[in-house]
This record gives structure tokens, C-alpha cells and sequence, in this order.
């Protein structure tokens, strides 16, 4: 009988970080203030701890685990490596399907790799709170979570849509400990001028990271941590295309073509960078972030500096976006959600060294039900995207007769995300494909300079 | 760094399931028809295939898995044992704490272990269709699974209280291609005759049985399946207690104390039997099964002939009751709100061969909450009831200074219950104890036969 799941032993968890800079072909580009000039590491360091700053301007090529943060990671990691043999078969494809499942960390999702690592280099340097936005509510978990194992306060501003409507989501941060405003909120100068304005204000990303940053920049024992874009996020995702290799090669096997979904980019990075420095000594790999189409910053976003926040408060950085304040349409991967992309994956993909499609929503949860009858997990709406990707190369291979090695990363289940499938299930749910006039009108808007 | 989980490779789940029966020091006792004469298989057959009538009257040691079965079982065993340091240190006790956790199951809990080969079993008799109950959903989401797994159709009669209150459980079952109807409906006489007297009728367990068992036995294509109580059941979950005895050969360790919820019978027979095998041949290993205060069927019930559903529609067993009208309090472990329980966990324990405690609503989800800060997983209310009278042991080691070697099965992740977990933290949880009055009222209507 062929082997389903490829497991690690703990004491197989990387002892080191895959840093990309070290191997891509030019240096990244540097965040600039809004005025152009470049932002040193001092500017960060009202809401950073230095070790993160130091891992965020890094080309050393491995960076350590701290043993405190590889410790907390044996409570999931690592995570199985699964062949999908009910999957290939449901297909009738020749091609060989790969899964990473990150579902199995305690919140849910891959984001608890970085959000640990994050709690602990902000405990050594002394500090006692986090605040952090979060939207659906996977990041603010993931840093609850890690709050609570490092023993920080953690202090999520959560969108007050999402806070009223999944409120799920929100008893899971309580669980662990974390304190959970709906936002705006009362607890900052911006939170409070809003609800002036608008006592029924809904809230939104950008509002909430506002929220997050004020209350960071302005206590001194308080940072700000961030679950995608940066540099040290898509590090610390690395230890899961890292251990993934591993897994190959303990079945003797090497993937073709590897998909990720592609939001903030630190999913696909975690997945695929461990691979590109195989690709970057010659090896022959694909490596495709899979895009919404109703947000397809890679495959329809212009290349250019631009805020990371759709407010304009942060440094502008170069990168793939579609206009910083280009609203997505609502749909329910609101992990992918985000205008603008990692600017390490967006250099990657404008050198052309990695690949980018976009996917349509209900495309996704077909892929992602099909799947769930085939393996039995239920993946969560972002993972679907891989999935659809991946199906649809399968099925190229089905016609062409290839027997393709493919790779995805299952980056979470769905178990919060039931509403959604319900919709799906009910013909209720909608596509939103490539929103022309709405990237036109905000790619009007990007900053002057860069 | 001392070891978190134990695992076991695929190639290590199970050959052969444990049946107790061998291992008793008395025959079990017969099911009987309410007129007082025994029950033969051929009464069963109008519901259950042969192979499972013959495992329910077994009294072979070791029953082989059936290979297509370990095959659908790679796809999550063998699941972790888990050494809970971190709650350890928490308590602050010398006592070593393990727990086994079968939240990995694509459904969320144990049940999947019996649904599994129930699916099989069905398929090779040339069933095309299972009908069954949920509750909360937790049992019909497993049998969902399953029959996808091995292309039956599956047709879930969910309690319409939970179809209305707990949908997510509900589309779970859809995402896995089960149909599923509030109960009561108009599939069946026994539906349709109760919405004609009362179109808002918001259903029970009893009555959602009735129609299943009505649908399984008036059609030759359809059987019916249940989660837990009779023999079959818990010997197919004993494959729990078989890997976990495994694990702790690894690590050269072995439990002074098992301890799990104990509802119907079958998360506590499916990891406290395998150790019953050594007890029975002399170790010393005291098995403790965990009830809630509110329905205290071994700490309160009587050892007698009792109907297993609340109608009076099945067969009479030997066991533990509380009556079978006796309605339990509406606590979050809807797992535990059983009036009878399983007939061998019973006869063990009427012999002093296991022990039994009840613990309160409140001081369960204390322990929950605890353990999800120190482990991560958020457990079920179900196994938080195991988590309590396990960490009540350790701080009895705290006092009396003994290193205790402590086990209790994490029988699933809370994720769908999180609205519980919410009404705890926001202090709106009630405690039940011991509702004498009722029980009282609902022995005084057994059978008279037995």
C-alpha cells in the first residue's frame, strides 16, 4: 500500500531560517519614506524589536531558530507531508499530487510560524503587549496563541464587521487570553475620532492597523506585529518549504511545479523560497503563486512604490499593488484580500523567476469540495486557490499524459470558514473576475515618489 | 529538550482490534426484547450487516481491520501522543501528563474510527445507502465522511433544534455529500406523523433515531449506523488505546491513571480497553471514566434493563441508567447526554473493575481554558471533562508529592464549539448537579422485564 503521510520526526524541525536575499539576483529594493528618502532601521524601532528589524534587512542566507521558539513549534511541527493518492485518483491524472497541511497548528493556519517567533524576539527585548489588526480573524489568533506561550498581553483590534459576524473567531483570541476590540474603538485617538464622526462606523483593515500602530508607536512597552509583506514574516514561513524538502527526499522525490495562494505573499514565500535556491543553482522547479481574480495584484497590478496600508501611514514600498486604496470585492479567501504583495515575491516575479495566475471564486470552492470528498479535510478558502491551481495542471497532465510531480501548500482548514461553503453549497455565492475600472481609478492614486 | 509527541508511522496503525469481551471475567449480558426473551442477530439484520452482528456477539480477542479500512485510517493515524509538558508546568505537579489527541480526524473527533469501517462493512454487503441521528453534528459529520470515503449515500436526521441553532456542523456534512434533514420530516411516518400534530416541533435524539432506524428498516438498500453504546462500536475504537500503548513502549513509560469522557461508552472503552488487557493479567492500572454531574448514569444510575433511546423503540440492555425518559440538563457536552451507557463499560464497572467520577459543567471548561493557554488545542467540551478530573489528580500528585504517570484521551478539538466557549468567558454558563427529582421520576419507569 503506498505511503499517504510523509511525517518528521521534532527533533527533524529546522535549526535555521531560509533567507531568499541571499540568492536572488539583485538586492531588494529599500522602503522609502512617502518623501523618498530611505527608512533606516531607527524608524522602525517605536514598534519593532531590533532582532526583527535585523532579520527585516538581512542577506545572511540561514538566520537561527531561537531553541525557545523551535520548542513551542513541537506543539504541531512538523507538520505532514501528504501524498494524495484519493485525490490523483479522483482526477484519473498520471500526475503525482503533493499536500503540505499547516491546518494542523493550534490556530488553525500557517500564520502561528511567524506569529511565535514574533511574541518571543518581543519578550527578550523586554516588551509586554502586542497589538496587532486582524480582519476574518486568522492572524489575531495566531498571535494570541503565541502571546499566551511567551506570556505577552496581546491586544487585537478587529474590524467591527467581522467582530459582530464571527464572533467565533473572536472567543478563540478570548481562549488564549487576548483582549479583542471591535474597531474602531475607544482605545485610541483614531478609533475615537472615527466613532465621532460615525458612531456606526464598521471598520475596515487599514482603520484597525491604525489602531494597532498608534497604540504600538505610542507606549513603550507595547509593538506592533504583522502576519504577511514583510521580509522576517515570509522568513519564518520558510521552515515550511524547508521541512517540505525534507519530506521529499525521504521518499525520493522532487516536485515539478509547486502553488501557493498569494495574498501578502508569506504563505507562497514560505512554501516555495526554500525551493527557489534550488532553482537559483539550476534545479528545474515552477514555482506559482495563485492569485483571486477579483484581487489579482501579480497578474493585473503595476510594479511601482506604493503604502502598505490603504490609509498611507506606512513607509511605501516597491512592489506588485493594485493602488493602496483599491477595495477588493468581499470574497471569502479574506486571507488574499490585500492590494498590494510581499516585495521580495513581487522582485521575483518582475525578474521572472516565479509564476503568478489568478483563480475565480466559485472555481475555488469546487476545488476546494472536491478535494474535501477525495482527502477528507476541509481546506480553508485561501488553501482552495492552490488547489484549483494545482487540480487544473493535474488535469493538463491528464490530457497530456505527464506524470508531473505537483506540490501545494494547504495553508489551513476551514472549520471558520462553514458560512462560506454554505453559500457555495446553497448557489449563493458569487465570481468576481478582474474589477477594470475600480484598479484603473486607484492606480491613478499611487505616491509621487520612488 | 524532552520529547512532545510521540508518533508512530502509518505502517504501525493497527492490524487487529481488542475485543474485551475475551478479557471479562463474566459473559456479557444478552439484549433482550422488552417481553423478557433474548435477542438473536437475525432481529439485527434489518439494520446492521452480518459482519457487524457477528463483531457485536464476538468474543474473539482480536478482530482483524479490514485493509481497505487501514487504508481510509492513513489519512489521519496514527494520531499523536502528546506529553503535556507545558501543562506540567503550569499545575506545577510531579506528575507525568499525557494525553492522546484524536482532533486530527478530518471530522474533528474519535467518532471517525467506528464510521469508518461501519461504511465498509456496508459496502461489502451491498448497501448503497446509511441512515442516521446527529445531535450537535458531531457523530452524523463522521458517518458524512465515511460514506463519502466509500461511495455510500448518507442521509443525516439532524435534531432540528441544532439544524437551526448549529449550521456550520450541517454544512460540513453537505461539503462531504450527506443529505441532511431536520428532524423531525416529512422522510418518514414517524416525521411527518409528528409535524402533524405539531408543525413546530423542534425534535429530539429520540426522535430522530426513530426516524433513521423507520428509514433503515422499511428499505433493503438502506441500513442504519449508530456512534457509540453497543459492542461493535466501542470495539472499533479501541484502535485508540492499541496506538497509544505503542507510543508509550517508545518512551519506555506507562500510565498509573487513564482517564476519558464517558458518555455513551465508546471514547472511554476505545482507550481504556487495550490497558483493561493488562490489568486483567495483573498491572496495576486504574481506568477512570468521566461523567458529567448533570447526567451521572454510572455515579447515580442504577444497573439495570433499560431501552437505549428515549422512545422505547430498541431493544433492551444491561446497563447503567438513569431511565431512558430521563431528559439531561442542556449542558455544551452534548456527547455526554446519554440516560444509559455502553453495556460492557457498564458490567465492568457493576464488577469494581473501573472506576467512575462526575464533574461540573464550570470546572470543566476552567480546565479547557487552561489547557488550550498551555498545549494550544481548544478541546471539546466532551474531553474537557477528562482534562478536569485528570488535572485534579495531578494537583492531588501536587500535594502528595507523587510522580503519577497520567493519561487521558483528547477525544476532539472544540472548533464547532466555540459559542460555548464564549458564554464561559463571559461568566453566562450554568452549573448542573445531580438532578435527584428527575432521576428519581425517570427510574421509577423501566421496563419490568430484565
Amino acid at each position: 500500500m503506498p505511503q499517504t503521510k510523509i511525517l518528521l520526526d521534532e527533533s527533524e524541525i529546522p535549526t535555521h531560517w531560509y533567507n531568499v536575499v541571499a540568492d536572488m539576483p539583485n538586492p531588494p529594493s529599500a522602503p522609502l519614506s512617502p518623501d523618498g528618502k530611505p527608512v533606516g532601521p531607527d524608524a522602525l524601532a517605536a514598534i519593532f524589536p531590533m532582532s526583527i528589524i535585523e532579520q527585516e534587512v538581512s542577506s545572511e542566507r540561514w538566520i537561527p531558530i531561537p531553541e525557545p521558539v523551535r520548542e513551542i513549534f513541537r506543539l504541531y511541527r512538523p507538520s505532514p507531508l501528504f501524498r494524495a493518492h484519493r485525490l490523483e485518483a479522483a482526477l484519473g491524472t498520471p500526475a503525482k499530487i503533493y499536500y503540505k497541511y499547516e491546518g494542523v497548528s493550534p490556530a488553525g493556519s500557517h500564520k502561528v510560524n511567524t506569529s511565535i517567533p514574533q511574541a518571543y524576539y518581543n519578550k527578550e527585548a523586554g516588551i509586554k503587549r502586542i497589538a496587532t489588526e486582524t480582519g476574518a480573524g486568522q492572524w489575531g489568533s495566531s498571535m494570541a496563541l503565541a502571546g499566551q506561550m511567551f506570556g505577552l498581553e496581546v491586544r487585537v483590534y478587529m474590524v467591527r464587521v467581522s467582530y459582530d459576524q464571527k464572533p467565533f473567531r473572536r472567543s478563540m483570541m478570548q481562549t488564549w487570553g487576548a483582549q479583542v476590540f471591535a474597531s474602531p474603538s475607544m482605545e485610541t485617538q483614531t478609533g475615537r475620532d472615527a466613532l465621532a464622526k460615525d458612531s456606526e462606523n464598521q471598520g475596515s483593515l487599514g482603520m484597525a492597523i491604525s489602531e494597532a500602530v498608534e497604540e504600538a508607536a505610542s507606549r513603550a512597552d507595547t509593538n506592533y506585529a504583522l502576519g504577511s509583506v514583510l521580509n522576517h514574516v515570509l522568513l519564518h514561513q520558510t521552515i515550511i518549504g524547508l521541512e517540505a524538502k525534507k519530506q521529499f527526499a525521504k521518499v525520493g522525490d522532487y516536485p515539478d511545479m509547486i502553488f501557493a495562494p498569494c495574498g501578502g505573499g508569506s504563505n507562497f514565500g514560505g512554501v516555495a523560497f526554500p525551493f527557489f535556491a534550488d532553482k537559483a543553482g539550476g534545479k528545474n522547479v515552477r514555482l506559482v503563486a495563485v492569485e483571486p481574480t477579483s484581487c489579482p495584484t501579480l497578474t493585473k497590478g503595476v510594479y511601482a512604490y506604493d503604502y502598505g496600508d490603504t490609509a498611507g501611514l506606512t513607509p511605501i514600498m516597491k512592489m506588485y499593488t493594485l493602488g493602496h486604496d483599491f477595495m477588493p470585492p468581499g470574497i471569502h479567501a479574506g486571507g488574499l484580500r490585500y492590494h498590494g504583495d510581499s516585495p521580495l515575491v513581487s522582485q521575483l516575479y518582475h525578474e521572472g523567476l516565479i509564476e503568478a495566475v489568478s483563480v475565480a471564486q466559485l472555481a475555488t470552492f469546487e476545488a476546494g469540495v472536491m478535494f474535501a470528498r477525495a482527502e477528507g479535510i476541509i481546506p480553508a478558502p485561501e488553501s482552495n486557490h492552490a488547489i484549483r491551481a494545482c487540480m487544473d495542471e493535474a488535469l493538463c497532465c491528464k490530457e497530456s499524459g505527464e506524470p508531473k510531480t505537483l506540490f501545494f501548500n494547504l495553508s489551513g482548514h476551514g472549520h471558520f470558514d462553514m458560512a462560506a461553503y454554505d453559500k457555495y453549497l446553497a448557489g449563493q455565492l458569487d465570481d468576481f473576475y478582474y474589477p477594470e475600472e475600480a484598479i484603473k481609478a486607484s492606480l491613478s492614486n499611487l505616491p509621487k515618489v520612488g
